[in-house]
């Protein structure tokens, strides 16, 4: 096959499919990671875990919301379900005493059902997997439930709403 | 007036006044703050000012929404507004190594309109008394609009979205 205006066409077009091949795998999309609904949830409260340098939202479904705004937290209602979003920390670029989001790191979840996780003080643990919430490994769940027994008379909840 | 059960009543009924009266100041107030439509609005980011021992969410309305989901926030539309929530610092009574909002400081505003903000880069300042958005005055926006020329050259905008 001699090289012509076809064959270099062709030869374009295999550059561009391979370049947009490279484009989509995971490792360039790391800055654009794909989320779950709690992205559009409202904030519940924010927190700077020094200990792990990660900064984190925390957010809530309609529920969540209505029950942190209402004062009815103790216990949280079933069906109301808490995000925790949480980020690597940097120093702001142009404002260094600033701590602010670096690399997105994880998505997890709390979803209050007195009945399906009446071991867990009610709650299920669970993360995102991309838009997709996952439900945490028998072994994971005791591993987040020894912790949060830490705040058992607030109903196993760390975050005391911020906004009231 | 003899002191009988009727009077006693009436006391009571009194005391029940005054004491709901006094539930009614704003310092008993002052820890449920009344807050503005930014406590619906969802999450651009979060930062923790070390040199001002302050928590921050910021958020955005559906517009600014909208732009830092699609990438279109150099510069940032007409419309947009931010709103940037700020509480006092403290750590987590059960975990102290978690830095959490602790008092409400204030919530301040951004608003996008290069036709009515020419001068301040298109941007308008202002800050939120109660649920009312008030703009500042003249030397205070100018205060803000000039630290928030260190980042000139991301639309005068601090907050690098997170969740784009």
């Amino acid at each position: 096959m001699k090289f012509n205006a076809m064959t270099g066409a062709l030869l374009g077009a295999l550059l561009l499919t391979l370049s947009n091949a490279y484009a989509e795998t995971p490792a360039a999309k790391a800055d654009k990671p794909v989320h779950g609904e709690y992205r559009d949830w409202r904030v519940l409260g924010v927190s700077h875990r020094t200990e792990k340098n990660t900064l984190r939202a925390i957010v809530g479904n309609d529920k969540a919301i209505e029950a942190a705004r209402g004062g009815k937290i103790n216990p949280w209602p079933d069906g109301a379900v808490i995000g925790k979003i949480v980020w690597k920390e940097r120093p702001h670029p142009n404002w260094p005493s600033a701590i602010v989001p670096g690399e997105f790191s994880a998505a997890e979840a709390m979803i209050k059902d007195s009945k399906k996780f009446p071991e867990t003080g009610g709650w299920g643990f669970g993360h995102w997997e991309g838009d997709k919430l996952v439900m945490n490994s028998k072994e994971k769940s005791a591993e987040c439930f020894a912790c949060h027994t830490a705040v058992k008379d607030a109903d196993y909840v760390f975050t005391i709403p911020a906004l009231p």
